[in-house]
């Protein structure tokens, strides 16, 4: 049998786009001979959808696009996820289901068992978990069908009690195929393999994996849909973040040499950063981005990230330097805007903030100089490059990182702005490491950037070590706490000073109100904050 | 046997004050020679504790005060809501569990079976449902304990297979108890009555029902803690809005005549609005609050809102003519000033206004004013008010309303800046009704503020309704969709014009990106805009 591996990237909710992708997979399937091609997870949605599954009237659009597909799979099968009715009263609505069509009309559905509900994930919000187990038999392949977590709790600490494949492999399938929707982080690609690896040896089964490619606001998926023979080795590996229609016959899955794709964090973590620019933008139908170029590291990585995602003709960078700022931030700034060609504009803020200084002298009467008018210079930059974004169209990029957003660095509705975070799940340390593979073989981002010490630059002499700990002790109590969810107590007793962590600690929970206003952040670890982290703004620990 | 009902105001994560709470409540009860006290669900941690349940830290904690509590129940029995941890290594990690206390230690444990995960409620995301069921037996009394949602499988469409007390029930037991964190909104007084009431008459058992009461960031919990006899008569009714300590016999539960205490529509929101900005301020530790005036009807009532919450003398209003401004503006926002005693400033914007558009001249050369210009005065009144907070330690109010959230009339980091939104879950025309409650014995808000048509004032001339339907053809659109989920066919063909309704969703639904940066929104709706409400950014859907 001839299966081919449908690699692509949906658009939440543009149901024309995604249909009219399949059916055009279907065609090209069709010539090639093939007898079943395999979408990923709720394909014809996208996904998440998010809430609006709740509309049942969006639900009859997912059906009315699945029995449109359908119509299309004569002479061929297809596997397409979607969402689909419940037919019991009790439970939830709705299953996340694997419709297999052929013969021109809806064959069988099966319905996903274990409904990831953690991090960024809500599955159980919207559908009913399956409970019945039924291979499916289609040109004398037995089919184990399964849908993304269905094959996760194959682990030390499982999530679920019930674990799908040990019901299905009572029924002697010979092959096992997932679709999937499994975004990405710079750990996935890794934990992936194994989990299916462990599923190929545990069941003695090859298993085919199609995954989505694209990004879909914060979560990007990448793609790295795979083939894995009965001894757990990948014999055939797509793209990551390109799509592609792979083909594959079941007799060569036993036969094929084993090969191994790898990917360097940072070579993925930029390609990840680019796509999910490059899709934000593309999908909102928007052309254009701005941003604010401060000399600084953080902003010199987004530009190069939006140049490449959005062509530097549509990025535009403005430098808005203020009485406290330092020479070498514009003519930094000036050599990284000149190495990429991308189009600048230079528009000094002192104006601008004397003048609301002076508008609040009677207010404030003689109180000295402090965070306030700091805050006042962020949010003069940022109401310029609002209002460029306003009069021209550009969405604004902002261009904090993880580490500032961690501990409040930052002005609300001053350098927060902007409709898309791209570095905001990158740790300042990281943000280095990328800076530097961006320059692995020639200086794009000047040398002065990354070597200096990092600075807002928004009272005379600042750096950023006045107010915070130096980075390298930071960054590693973050990770401890956010990505690991460790205490105080453990961090504590695994080296760091008691005094620091509890500051850090203490930063992170205060500042839960500014993040709850952040633009999205796209996604790039296992633990970012947004939508997969969800915390009380009103709450005491470690406070 | 003497039962107290312990409905009090917890703070997540404040385990000193929730702890010392349960003390003081225990010690009053034996004083009174009570026999068992009963706590709400989760009230070691406050509800809802969110991903602090995915520290080991935070549960070993509550672990600590459970134990700590355990000591004191010498003579007396309590029941209190706490995270556990889950023995089986499949399944989830914890438990949401009701820990019976009796003789100074844990005596047994009930966890949680149905554990709602939609709206704002993300349970499955951190326990593992209940599958065993055991009444309690203490004192002669045969308690079927349940946590809130085991009553609520009790409907014409279950949103679960299982129903906790048809098993309990087969243990013949002679009382339900149910611990509870149930929320408010406008309709869960009749919701939640009505429920308790079918368990009630089901089961032919009396009912005692201990919920929550205070804010927790957009929940607002409105006690209402009750009792019912087995016919489903309410007999005893805890306050609302109010922390109460209160007893009853079991022995007299079925013959004390039936109380019915309703509420008014805009008295319990009113409430809720009040209680909702108290508990941000107290339990962050803030007592001040500002905002800007515009002369409109929004602010109007956040400002009546926010002095009964925190008292006249800590708010601060503060009006910011521009020369678009009409002259009754600020008339109007003086008089209601005046008639709550609160102190205001007069900060015209013009000049700043001025600056910008100076400073904008060379990049946006002759191009017409248009929404930027607009756009711009209100980020010019959002920058001197955020700076009025981080001089002085204020929290400022955000005054947006539900419609204009919806259709994203308002500016980002303009007029949509603040710590807390108020009436971002009011309609505009609830905005009105509840204005006209607050003036229902003395004109308190201005009448010309009530009567004088809806006008952002941002350029000459300007109408709400020359950008937006009339808001009695808005808002009844929005409720449909939003509150009940309809799509455009059903919106339409309940009798609304096609193009407007067409137009209205368009706007929700592109406005999405302006709603992931609002400030918590107080909840008092069945679907409040916020952590109930979860919709994709970057989707196409009715666009």
């Amino acid at each position: 049998m001839k299966i081919a591996l449908a690699q692509l990237n949906f658009h939440t909710g543009n149901f024309a786009l995604n249909t009219g992708k399949i059916i055009s997979c279907l065609e090209k399937a069709k010539k090639e001979d093939a007898d079943l091609v395999v979408f990923p997870e709720l394909c014809i949605s996208g996904y998440p959808p998010r809430d609006f599954l709740e509309f049942s009237d969006f639900i009859r659009l997912c059906q009315e696009q699945v029995d449109h597909i359908a119509t299309f799979c004569n002479g061929i099968a297809a596997i397409i996820g979607a969402p689909s009715v419940n037919p019991q009263v009790e439970g939830k609505d709705l299953f996340n289901s694997a419709f297999f069509l052929y013969d021109k009309k809806v064959h069988s559905i099966r319905n996903k068992t274990l409904l990831p509900t953690y991090d960024v994930f809500d599955e159980y919000r919207y559908f009913e978990p399956n409970r019945n187990f039924e291979i499916i038999t289609y040109k004398n392949t037995r089919i184990a069908l399964t849908i993304c977590e269905d094959l996760w709790n194959i682990n030390h600490n499982p999530l679920y009690i019930t674990t799908p494949m040990d019901e299905l492999i009572k029924q002697q399938p010979n092959l096992i195929i997932n679709i999937a929707a499994s975004p990405f982080s710079h750990q996935q690609l890794t934990n992936r393999t194994r989990v299916l690896q462990n599923n190929a040896r545990q069941y003695q089964l090859p298993v085919i994996y199609v995954n989505h490619v694209g990004a879909q606001t914060e979560l990007i998926f990448d793609g790295g849909s795979m083939v894995l023979n009965s001894k757990g080795e990948t014999v055939k590996q797509l793209n990551y973040f390109k799509e592609e229609l792979s083909f594959i016959t079941t007799a060569e899955i036993d036969s094929l040499p084993a090969e191994i794709k790898t990917q360097d964090k940072y070579a993925s973590i930029y390609k990840a950063l680019v796509l999910g620019t490059h899709d934000y933008f593309d999908k909102l139908g928007f052309k254009q981005a701005i941003l604010g170029l401060s000399g600084g590291i953080d902003s010199a990585l987004v530009l190069c990230i939006a140049a490449e995602a959005l062509g530097k003709e549509n990025v535009r960078a403005v430098l808005m330097p203020s009485q406290f700022s330092s020479d070498h931030s514009v003519s930094d700034s000036l050599k990284l805007v000149k190495n990429l060609g991308v189009k600048h504009d230079i528009i000094p803020i002192e104006k601008a903030f004397n003048q609301f200084r002076e508008l609040l002298e009677p207010v404030f009467e003689n109180r000295p100089f402090d965070l306030t008018e700091e805050n006042m210079q962020a949010r003069c930059r940022g109401l310029i490059l609002m209002s460029m974004s306003n009069k021209f169209g550009y969405i604004l990029l902002n261009t904090s990182n993880k580490s500032e957003l961690a501990v409040g660095y930052g002005t609300l509705y001053g350098d927060m702005c902007g409709g898309l975070s791209v570095i905001g799940d990158l740790y300042k340390t990281e943000v280095f490491d990328l800076c530097h593979y961006i320059n692995r073989t020639a200086e794009i981002i000047p040398d002065d950037i990354l070597t200096k010490a990092p600075s807002a630059e928004l009272r005379p002499d600042q750096k950023d070590s006045d107010s915070l700990p130096e980075y390298d002790v930071l960054d590693p109590v973050l990770y401890a706490y956010i990505e690991e969810c460790k205490g105080p107590k453990e961090i504590i007793a695994a080296g760091q000073e008691a005094k620091v962590v509890e500051r850090i600690l203490r930063l992170v929970n205060l500042n839960e109100y500014k993040r709850h206003q952040t633009p999205p952040i796209l996604r790039i670890s296992p633990k970012a904050f947004g939508m997969g982290r969800r915390m009380p703004i009103v709450a005491k620990y470690l406070i």
